[in-house]
Parts: structure tokens; sequence; C-alpha cells
């Protein structure tokens, strides 16, 4: 938790922003893994956790605009749990610690809702992710839980996105703690990583780094020698010579940012000479990115030229042919890197995903419905403070090749016989963690290997 | 998953226990960490793998005993699906695999709920710990979420109870070897604890074991040098020099069974002859219940046989006085263990408690309402094929010491001036899995060190 100010400004700014209405602001309650008490680390709200900073689970905010008042609800533990679970802070003093005066026992809650409504007060709510939550606001408000979206408040949604979406300089400074743990949990897969082991070995050995410095995985590690398959939650493979590997992971800190980093290498730590072309490749077109980063300049303008990067190197490699500005126009390159370029980063991996993918990446509607550019998280204009990953990908993809080729597409730009040489290649991809500053951009974290020599070098240890 | 006959035994079993009715058996869904699509680590509900054996989210398995046949309900991937995930196995396939011929698309489900109504078939339904779980079944029902509870089987929960309480040799296997992995986890545990470093630090390296077997925990590691706490979830503590750590811990193996266990160990690798007093005669109450595991004795014999071990020996090293009998009876050794002394393990680690703790560890009602005993959770009389833990402990738990002084509690039995020269000695656990076999118990897995000497050694390594 931070000091007490920050989150009574961070709240200030909201009610500024909203001008009226009551907004209700449930933290996270505890997520049973198999029965009530066997939960699931838990995991607090990230707009709660940016608002109220108090990262214990059975809490709601409110954040009354009206009468300038805030208020944390929540039950404090009896003498009995004190027994089993030590001494415990009482949630009084917390709320004090976020800088919100008034405490309420949860079992008032309901009551006050039925008050704030009596009053004809606008009750403010966020898009609810957790079915938990749904089932407690639900019975609060007296509604439908299956209807509960019809009570989201869009307004609430931008006002929160535009003030979460600019990082403070002390959220860079975690968000880049995040990054530099993400980054040695790279290194030591670099380090651990050989021919024979299973997927899942090197996992553990990756993962314990991050627990080592007292935090999480901000999501579900990627760590495959099928990285052409983007979403590859499978740890069971055995690693081989000759197999390159995908690993896609990232740290979540003790105060809940987030870190996220792709890497991909060789398994026999050395790249041969069809690797090597291919990932240079994709280093030019993170390279590309790189130096486009600038405040004004729209993220999707920086995602085409990298889709130009990438048709330009398939060309001169005989994979693709033809112009390669026609060739992104086309969105035939999407053959080969299906997904956007990147997404904003904070407290969430996806920064605020749970709000909603277009208000936090968007501000023209609709998204551009091409194969690929439907695909892009943020095509915004970027601004000082957007914190947010660079990720282009190079993928060889055994069914969306087949799929294509069946139905004759983009035959002027893809030479369909030399990429099937390629069919067995699997994926490759780079990605690295920005900030944009009032001049330009920052990679944050570490100096973190990139060219082949780097990877190889680090191997061999 | 096994083979599928195992499966279709197991329902044909519960039909025959249940005679009429439509089992409705939800499998678990996604959890969402701080969205959609950030899921935590999928765990199936065990009920659900213990009938169908599919570990897959999504689904739900039906068992309609009045026509004798099954269902599984799921929706497969689509081609858009399979170009992020890789192909994927149809929901068909596993149901075959589970024995199941009819499988039916998801969105059929609430008209299937429908017609069964219709034909005024009585549906029954297990308690549900999930609230996705909970919202799904009640748009189905058409019922009021906040009343689930109205609508389970308390016949129905008798009759899965009274099946997976007896373990199959098969089931006992599983368990055995998440047993071995949770020995190694303890084992990696004493081999890296030293002087200065954080309790994270060793969670860090012993949760790494688990992954290196391509296992999970079963449950939230308790490593810390405040044993007295029992649920105790801080790994921030700086290990020093003449502390005692527990260490409660298992591994959820590949196929769901659980493993669960406890040593206590001095960080410094040699027990202080204080702790080491107390520590043998935690052993020796271990031992009590070694002894005395048999096919036909009750649990809650067992634990008050122990009770009186812990009484005993409290009162030869002067902390008690009295008769051992008279203290057992009153509760006044509960001051030192105020939990039970096991509960049934398996595919859960503590096994169905999602179906509610009296069921599955009691035949006789009501629970003993006196402190220490009201926490026992097995209290069955012990049959071939139960497996279960044992875990006596000795805490000094300040708060509890306190208050008891406050009180006058027990001033016969308990000598408060010598109980406070421990106030800040801590607690110890010590805990293994059990089997009830035909003529006798086993202990599961590989040799456990119990002894100081043996903890010692493996220290030194």
């Amino acid at each position: 938790m931070f000091d007490k100010y920050i989150y009574v400004e961070r709240r200030k700014k909201l009610k500024e922003l909203m001008g009226s209405g009551v907004i209700i602001l449930p933290g996270n309650q505890e997520s049973p893994r198999n029965y009530r008490g066997n939960d699931y680390n838990f995991e607090q709200d990230s707009c709660f956790l940016y608002y109220f900073g108090i990262d214990i689970p059975e809490l709601i905010g409110v954040i009354d605009i009206d009468e300038n008042k805030d208020y944390i609800f929540g039950s404090d533990y009896t003498i009995d749990d004190v027994i089993w679970m030590g001494d415990q802070k009482l949630i009084k003093e917390y709320a004090i610690d976020s800088g919100v005066e008034t405490f309420i026992e949860m079992t008032y809650f309901n009551d006050f809702i039925h008050k704030t409504l009596k009053k004809e007060r606008k009750i403010l709510l966020l898009p609810q992710y957790r079915a938990e939550t749904i089932l407690q606001l639900s019975l609060a408000l007296g509604i439908n839980p299956h209807y509960i979206d019809n009570y989201i408040s869009e307004k609430l949604i931008k006002a929160v996105v535009s003030q979460r979406n600019i990082k403070s300089k002390l959220e860079i400074l975690q968000i880049e703690d995040a990054v530099n743990i993400t980054r040695e949990m790279h290194l030591e897969a670099m380090k651990v990583t050989k021919v024979g082991m299973k997927e899942y070995e090197v996992v553990s050995a990756l993962e314990a780094i991050a627990k080592k410095y007292n935090a999480s995985t901000s999501f579900f590690t990627i760590f495959t020698k099928n990285g052409q398959t983007l979403h590859n939650h499978f740890h069971g493979n055995t690693l081989e010579e000759g197999d390159i590997v995908i690993l896609d992971c990232g740290a979540r800190n003790k105060n809940g940012y987030c870190g996220d980093m792709t890497t991909t290498f060789p398994v026999s730590g050395k790249f041969s000479p069809k690797q090597k072309d291919i990932y240079l490749l994709l280093i030019k077109m993170f390279e590309t990115a790189e130096n486009l980063l600038n405040p004004g300049i729209n993220y999707k303008e920086i995602h085409l030229q990298v889709a130009k990067t990438l048709a330009q190197g398939l060309v001169s490699q005989g994979l693709m042919k033809g112009n390669p500005d026609d060739i992104v126009k086309s969105g035939a390159h999407a053959l080969f890197m299906p997904h956007g370029l990147g997404h904003m980063l904070g407290l969430d991996v996806h920064d605020m995903e749970g709000l909603g993918e277009d208000f936090v990446g968007y501000d023209k509607f609709p998204r551009d419905s091409q194969f690929g550019l439907s695909a892009l998280r943020l095509a915004r204009d970027l601004e000082p403070g957007f914190v947010f990953t660079v990720e282009p990908g190079i993928y060889f993809i055994p069914q969306l090749i087949k799929k294509w080729k069946q139905e004759n597409k983009f035959l002027e730009f893809l030479n369909y016989d030399i990429i099937e040489k390629y069919i067995d290649f699997g994926g490759m991809r780079y990605e690295g963690d920005f900030v944009i500053t009032e001049s330009g951009a920052r990679r944050l974290g570490n100096k973190m290997p990139k060219y082949p020599e780097e990877i190889e070098n680090i191997m061999k240890k």
C-alpha cells in the first residue's frame, strides 16, 4: 500500500471526472478451488487496488460523489478467528490507511444501497467479471444477476480508463520492478533449458524466480515448443534438439503491478540458419516499432509499419511476393502474425481488460474488422505515461495455412509452396514493455538479450 | 483419465445407491483472476472428476437414473479457436472416453432441464461452491440463485460420500503418488532452509518440486516460523537462528489426487533442548495414533488417546497437572491442540469438503461441541479403504493462553506460570497420510524423516 494521499487524490480526480453519483467498487472475494476455504491465491480487483489500495478480500468501497464521502464496507475477524489466523489489523485501520474515514460493517451494505436508492441517487457500477461479486451486488440492488450488465455505467468506465491509462512515476517504477523480475524469469529459463527436459521442468524453475521475489505470475505462463499455437497452455512436451521455444510470462509484484515479456530461443542453445533468418526478421519488426514510438503517433500505425517490415522480410526470403504496401493493405501478412502488436500494461497484464478491451485501447470506433487487425488491442494516439507491450510475432500455423490455401486466399502475395516448407517451423515472438515519455519512449527494465549471439551466450552458461 | 469402465462402474454404483432421479453434476468453469480470460490454473470439480474423469472446463454431466442414460453437455471449439489453441479433441471424444454415449451441445442444456421438469422427474443436485455454477444452474432451473441450497439432495450427498470414502487400489496408488511428490517438497525445504532467508524463498523452492513433476499444490502452502498461528498464509518473515518452522503442504498430482503432509524443523538445522522435548512429545502423539489405527476403531477415540498422550507429556514436563484422563475429559489440553487429529484425503485435500464436513467425517450427530473436539473433521469408525491424515500438533498461542488465563480457565490442570515461559515458543505439527487395510493401516509414501536426528541429518546436506 502506498501513502494514503495517493488514493485520496485518485478518488478526488475520479469524482471530478464523473460529477455526480455513487460509485460502488467491490473488491474481490476469495475464489474457491474445490471447496469454500481452499482458495486460489487471492488477487485483488485492480480498480479496487487503484482507488483504495487495500489488498484483502471481501471489502466493498463506495465513492459517494454527491456527498463527497468515501466508505469501506467489511467484516472484522472475531477473537476465534484470531486464534487461528493470528492478530489481524482492523479493517477500520486499513480504511484510514486508504484515507477513508468511514468504515461500516458489511451487514449494513444492503441497507446502505436501499437508502441510496430511496434518495433517488444514481448508483454507478463497473463491469463485473467475478460471479461471487455479481451475486453480492444483485442481492443488494434487488436485480436479476443475469441482467447486471444493464446497470453498468459507460461514463464511469471511460472516466476510469482515462485516469488509469496515464501511469504516474510511482506506477512506472512499480511496473519496472515487475518487468525486472520478469526479466530474471526469462534469463533463468534460458540458463536451465536443455535438450531432453520436459517443458514443465523449465516452467518450475522460472516461476520459482517470481516467488523468490515474493511476486506471483501475472498470467498463465506460456512455455512451449509449439509456439505457433498462440494460446498454448500445455507444458507436457519433451524438448528436443532443433526445437525452438517461446516463453511468454510475467511477474505480478507484491503491489499488484505486472510485467509481460516474450523471448524465443533454441533448446540446443544455438539457432539454426533457417531459425536465425526468421528470428532476425522478428527483431527487425521489434526495432521498427521501437524507432517509431513517440507521443502523438497512433499505435495502429505502428502495427501497420511492423506489418510492412514483416512483408518486406518475407518477400526477400521468398515466402511472399508483390509490393509490401499492397500486402499490408490486403492483410495477407496476417497469415504469419494474426495478433495485434500490443496492449496496455499496469495493474492487470492486459490493463483494465475487465472493463472492456475497446474502452481501454480505442478512442475511434468501430475496430478494424480485417483478420489480424481485428485482434489489435491498442489503437490509440500514444500519450506520455502510456505503458504497453510491443510484441511482434512470426508463426507458421498449419491449420491456418491449410485453410487459406484451400480457399486460394491471397495467391498474389503468398508463395504457398515455399511456405509449406516451414510447416513444422513453429512460431517466434519477442516482447518488451515500454513507456511513452514527453519526447519519445523508453523500454522498461534492465537490458534484455535480443540478438541471437546474446541469447546463445546466456545459454552457454 | 483412467479406463472408461472405471467411470461407468462408478456411475452404475451411484445409480444403485440412489434408485431414481436425474443427477446434474456440473464440472467447474474457469475461475477469472482479474478479467475473463486471465484465469487461475483450472481445477476440475472432484465429483465431476470422480464420475466422468474429464479434466476440461465448462462441461455438465448428467446421470439419468430413471432412463439409465448418461450425458455430457459442452461446447466444441470453432475453427477460429483452433488457430489460437491448436487442434483440440472433440468433447464427444472425451465423452466416449468416459463411457458416455450422448454428447449434447451446451446451448440445449436449459431445454433439457425444462423437459426433465415437465416430465415431473426429480432433479438431484449436490451443494455448489462456485458462484459461476450457481448462476448457471439457477438460470437453467429458473430459481433464485440465493436460494439454491433449497434444491440440494441430502440423499445424494450421502450416497456420493459412502462411495468416495472407500478408496480403490487405483486411487490409493494415485494418492501415494501425490504423497511421494509431497515428501520431496518437504525434503527440498529441509535442504534449502538457512538462517537469513525469507520464508517465501523456501516456498519458491519447494513448490518448484511439485511443478517439476507436472503437479500443482493441493492447497495454499503453510510455511511459517509462527506455527502457533494455525492458518498462517504469510510468507514474508526472515528466518532467524533459533526459529522453528512448520511446513504444511501438499501436491495435487496430474490426475487430481492430493497429498498432505506437515513437518516441523529448526531453521538452524538443530533442535534446541527445549524444542526437542516438545517435538519428541509430538512424535509420541503421532505414534499413539499410528499404533491404534485399525478397521473398526472410531477416529474420535484415537483423537482422544492422542490427547491423553499430550496431557501425560505436558504433565511430566510441568506445563499441566492432574490426572490425564480428567484433563482430556475436561478439554483443557485443547489449549495446546485446538484442532482435530485429521481428515479424509482424496481428490480434495479435505476430501469432499464441498459436500459438507459433517457428511464426510461423521455418521453420528451432533458433532461434539467441546473446544478442540468441535474442530475434529473425522469421527467415523474406520473402514478398509479410508484414506486420511494423522496430524497432531502442539502450539503456544499467545492470544488463547492470555484469554484462558484471564478467564481462570482450568486452573486445576494448567500451570499458567510455566506455560507463559513458552509464550514465544511457536507451534509444532507432524502429519502423515494413512490408508486403513483389512488388518490394520499403512502410512502412504516412501519413508519420511520423523525423529530429530533424521531431520538434522537431512538439513546438514
